[in-house]
């Protein structure tokens, strides 16, 4: 087998995350943003907010990790927060992740496939503070844009708390600014209550 | 000075880097890619590719590097690789690092300063693997979506040949690679010679 040439399809295929868009839009509320932009996002924030994770996280770690954790939407498809059926898109991820990360060679193919699961299972630190950064972005945009994504589709405060809540597990000080940012949207009339 | 809100700022305004479009298609040919998209995929290139670095790499380092190297373009705009005017490239670029970079609190602010300036030299090993791969993602562009930029320039294999040519300081096998895929796209007729 080829390394290289396996390595390189890897490449090719996973460009297909840039035509996966997501319910919210860039903070100029212009149109709305791909996995591949929101993933990029997500490793910035990583790095620069890294020192604001309550337990030590291994940055690089946490980096793959929120570089990859959408590219089972490449089969998929994005799942809105708010949906309900959970079960089928647990089924759907499952299946995605044994053929992308499957197209690589035994060794990448593997960390990648564990790391996509341990970010899914959010229980280590790097896992939970991956997820706080993953609730972040969109809360940002959503406040940014007026509630776009929330108004859309009739999202009321309480589930806004609720869904972003683990927001906590990874920083108590993202969660208070996030908080805060919530409440904000509330007095400007981007949420209902 | 709040600098959870100073980095929050700095997130929201590299949202920017979204809407700089670059010369080169995505791999199906269907649109112009931006450079957020582009700066994920190098990141996901560095992790995969590390081991064909011929010298030994951080790859904590070269992945932040990969994710920062654009976004001075915010201000700056996206130059095409054949482009002539480079002193003015660089002038502007540079006042654009001294903005974004400096929104930044001292120390992550002068760490990304540091970086990009880095990137630019390519002198070090993460510098020179960071600049093979932002080689190699246009030139599988290129070669994917049957020489779109190339053809639209009037772009010739020995120019092809000699602006890709520092991959070989990252990567020999890469080189290797990548001159089999330019001489691949003269045979197709991607590319005149």
């Amino acid at each position: 087998m080829d390394t290289l040439k396996t390595k390189i399809d890897f490449i090719i295929e996973i460009d297909k995350i840039k035509k996966i868009f997501r319910q919210t839009r860039l903070f100029d509320n212009s149109r709305h943003e791909n996995d591949a932009e929101h993933s990029w996002h997500l490793a910035v924030m990583t790095i620069v907010l890294a020192d604001y994770a309550d337990r030590s996280i291994d940055v690089l770690k946490t980096v793959k990790m929120v570089l990859i954790h959408d590219l089972v939407e490449i089969d998929a498809g994005d799942t809105f927060l708010y949906d309900k059926n959970k079960q089928d898109k647990k089924n759907k991820e499952l299946k995605a992740a044994e053929r992308i990360f499957g197209m690589l060679p035994e060794e990448t193919g593997s960390e990648f496939h564990a790391l996509w699961q341990e970010f899914e299972e959010r229980e280590t630190p790097e896992a939970q503070f991956a997820a706080a950064l993953d609730r972040m972005e969109p809360l940002m945009q959503n406040c940014l844009t007026n509630g776009f994504a929330w108004k859309k589709h009739g999202i009321k405060v309480h589930q806004v708390k609720e869904a972003n809540r683990h927001i906590e597990n990874g920083s108590r000080e993202l969660w208070n600014f996030a908080q805060k940012m919530i409440d904000d949207a509330v007095k400007k009339g981007y949420l209902e209550k």
